[in-house]
């Protein structure tokens, strides 16, 4: 049974002052804490590409897991929709070059916005099982720094770029239990982008979120005979502090289940969800954890991992 | 188990006469016949977006099969690297909105070109078996009219714009058996989208596909306990004649099982298997059929599939 063996994460160093860009935007600190979630954005640097980002998590991996050998990689997934070419090549192959991974390795990218975590996890474990694979990397990386406008004051201060690296492989520390997907592309002119630049329709989708995932959860939750006291953290997508907030507050029974932890990330897009994996739940005593990402499309996705 | 169980297919019914291209370029009927194989080209619609198609060939599925209802799929997945928007959203969000599917459909885009059929069957049967879910539609649709350059005599006269719909489901007519998948990031650059306009450089992907795909289908066969006798039909990528001519004769006590079909329609990129096995295997009396697509990324993926 193929699942998550382990996760690590590329946060660039360098970023903006999420106060100091507030201010600009006559945005006090309560707002860009309270509501936006974050003081600071990680931009990667000009010269990087999305690859380069995926090859620093990739790297990080490797080195945090010695057991983890290049060549054993048969597996190779990039969830992005800010990839390094125009359309094709798909960045999966030039991150398997660039990564030296043996030539065969099955690679491809998967086109989803901030639910790209939780599909991505259950479509590399069904690839790499029906097609007899053995260790996979699902990478998320999807710098909107490429396309966010820094004087757009409804998207500028929320988005932080970071990739993730996560190893799929048999005996996982982490199973995949049931999961549930959503997609609504009626919605989609909320979050698209023309003429090379992001627009989003921020109130649409905080009414969409706020909608959705509660339900969702809840149905997830009834339909795996489970209530809300089963699991252990709720880890969902941190689109800003706002949304995880009013998400949490329809959890009457446990709303500080809800990690929240983007202060100095911003909204990774679907990064978001391997980073609080990665950093809250890992090396935690706890044994499930529901999971749900929303976003772009307009597209959902909530699951429960355990301790297998 | 998750199977093939039936396809649909949208070609266009304008498009370009390949021998009149060819004269503009000084080449001939016998290059165009020989050479490249096709002697019209078909061309979607100006109006025509990439999920325009996908829609044609969906519709086209659910006319030839009554039993598959709209609101039983559950899952779609688009292979394409041309879509509808610039990254984002996902054109399957935007195809899941014009088919009129329900909202519980898990939806989004995988990028790959030549090759992406193999991937896809494997990813959208493996994501159903891992995630539970009962039919998926696997939306092949790559219309390289979008960036193909007519004056470039190295692609014009090569690809066409089509789409294809495979119904993944239990109780397949076709199941999925041993595949084997490969990435090579060093030749991305071989095929590639520069400023909106797509590069190939025919003679090294020629090479490439001669290199790979012979030994990529010998091996799949042997690590399989099977040979090219037990294989009732090859349906690889219909790149060009010359290479479908090529990797066939590396077959020397079968060439004739290799199906060549691509007069009417070009190189259709991830189309062009899922329009063979429309057209001539899914219906006929064969038991075995060998798969290869191969191209962008560099990418290549050959699979056995079988009537269970």
């Amino acid at each position: 049974m193929i699942g998550i063996k382990n996760i690590a994460s590329y946060v660039p160093v360098a970023g903006v002052d999420n106060y100091a860009q507030g201010a600009k935007f006559e945005k006090d600190e309560e707002f860009i804490l309270g509501k936006i979630g974050s003081a600071f954005l990680p931009r990667k640097g000009v010269d990087q590409e999305t690859s380069d980002l995926c090859v620093e998590a990739a790297n990080a991996l490797f080195a945090s897991n010695p057991d983890l050998k290049r060549e054993s990689i048969d597996a190779l997934i990039v969830v992005t929709q800010n990839g390094d070419e125009e359309g094709l090549p798909h960045t999966a192959a030039i991150v398997q070059d660039k990564l030296g991974l043996p030539i065969n390795v099955a690679a491809f990218d998967i086109s989803l916005g901030c639910s790209g975590y939780v599909y991505g996890i259950y479509a590399i474990k069904g690839f790499m099982e029906a097609a007899g694979l053995k260790n996979g990397l699902l990478i998320t990386a999807d710098p909107y720094s490429k396309i966010v406008d820094p004087e757009d004051r409804n998207t500028t201060m929320l988005f932080g770029d970071a990739a993730t690296a996560t190893w799929m492989g048999e005996n996982p520390t982490w199973a995949l239990g049931k999961a549930k997907f959503g997609t609504d592309g009626s919605g989609a002119p909320h979050l698209k982008v023309s003429d090379g630049v992001f627009f989003m329709n921020g109130r649409q989708v905080f009414n969409f979120a706020l909608l959705k995932v509660p339900a969702h959860l809840h149905e997830l939750l009834g339909e795996s005979q489970l209530s809300a006291d089963d699991i252990d953290a709720f880890c969902i997508h941190q689109g800003s502090a706002a949304i995880v907030d009013a998400v949490a507050r329809r959890f009457e029974e446990c709303p500080q289940k809800f990690i929240k932890d983007m202060v100095e990330t911003g909204n990774t897009v679907s990064s978001s969800i391997p980073l609080l994996l990665e950093k809250h739940i890992l090396d935690s005593e706890w044994k499930r954890v529901a999971l749900s990402g929303f976003g772009v499309g307009l597209s959902w996705g909530s699951a429960i991992i355990y301790r297998p």
